[in-house]
């Protein structure tokens, strides 16, 4: 025995979740059968209109309903600085983190050759037209320390050098309030060779 | 700075999801917006549908998009056992268990006075109809060990009674493959209360 076809159907689509495999599925669908059909039915609605309309802002690439994105629509941050991340998640993860004040690209991904993701998926182009054209000083290469973040770092700062703007990457080292013991061995040697003169402050 | 209206409504909206917190809402509207809109869309047409026509099988309550759900519609299960649970996911489990060949009863809930779920919520009216009229044989209270469950099965016993139905409760005692040093007291001392004659097969 199993549940009806469609309490099955429902607890198979609410698979497509992360994190989510039958066990968790199940108990999704009852909640929402048994306890909370209002809240399922907002939910059915929001994700419905969400998936219609969210799309990509024209300017930076991050999801927005909007044409232009609020950053950057916003007049208050620095035009001459530029931060390109992978997500909009990384983008978010920055402006919690608080001190940047420049705009964003973003990415949606890195360059993957086996799964066919090549400069045109990122929308590199744009990104290079932008700088060309728009008096960028900086780009901050923030994509993810990982090989294909590097890579993509790489690529991006080889198709940008001859605009003549100057090109960062964030820092490497060890993260803030973590323990030594923990920390992995090529993060513990990047920060090794990355030691910065001792300073009482 | 936030993502866009529509979706932190949707970050908002997913948290209706048992064990769905702030963060995993995050992942979940980035998931579907960045790598999955089919299964996004799929999961809202069929979340919206199946809150529309799933309701409650007529003769034993369970959820179901038929007038009557499979189990009660079947020839093959005996009309003179009937199992009285409190969810659907009870009937499942039990289902799965393999052994009953009977028919179910589901309550969805137990009393809770407090919270004003009175008789009439779990439909003891039908069945007691049910009881009465359809040759029952027995009764086989299936709730949940709890507090509020054997209250539940206690009330209903009472109401049965005058019809002359066999009563019957789960047995309590220690659960297969587990080890005596984790089983709590009280399931301790019931499992030496109703000790059985040791049989070596």
């Amino acid at each position: 025995m199993s549940f009806s076809p469609l309490i099955e159907k429902l607890m198979e689509s609410l698979r497509v979740l992360p994190g989510v495999g039958p066990k968790t599925a199940q108990r999704m669908a009852m909640h929402l059968l048994e306890r909370d059909r209002d809240g399922g039915r907002r939910l059915a609605a929001v994700l419905e209109d969400a998936l219609e309309r969210v799309g990509y802002c024209r300017r930076c690439r991050t999801l927005t309903e909007d044409e232009v994105c609020a950053l950057c629509e916003s007049t208050r941050r620095d035009d001459g600085l530029l931060c390109v991340v992978e997500s909009p998640a990384d983008q978010l993860a920055i402006e919690e983190a608080g001190g940047y004040r420049g705009r964003y690209f973003v990415l949606h991904g890195h360059l993957s050759p086996l799964d066919g993701i090549g400069p045109e998926d990122l929308g590199l182009d744009a990104l290079e037209s932008r700088v060309a054209e728009e008096g960028v000083e900086e780009v901050i290469l923030a994509t993810n320390p990982t090989v294909e973040g590097e890579a993509t770092a790489h690529y991006i700062a080889a198709q940008l050098t001859a605009h003549g703007v100057r090109l960062s990457r964030l820092a490497y080292g060890v993260p803030m309030g973590g323990e030594l013991e923990y920390v992995d061995g090529g993060t513990l040697s990047r920060a090794f060779n990355g030691r910065l003169p001792f300073r009482g402050d």
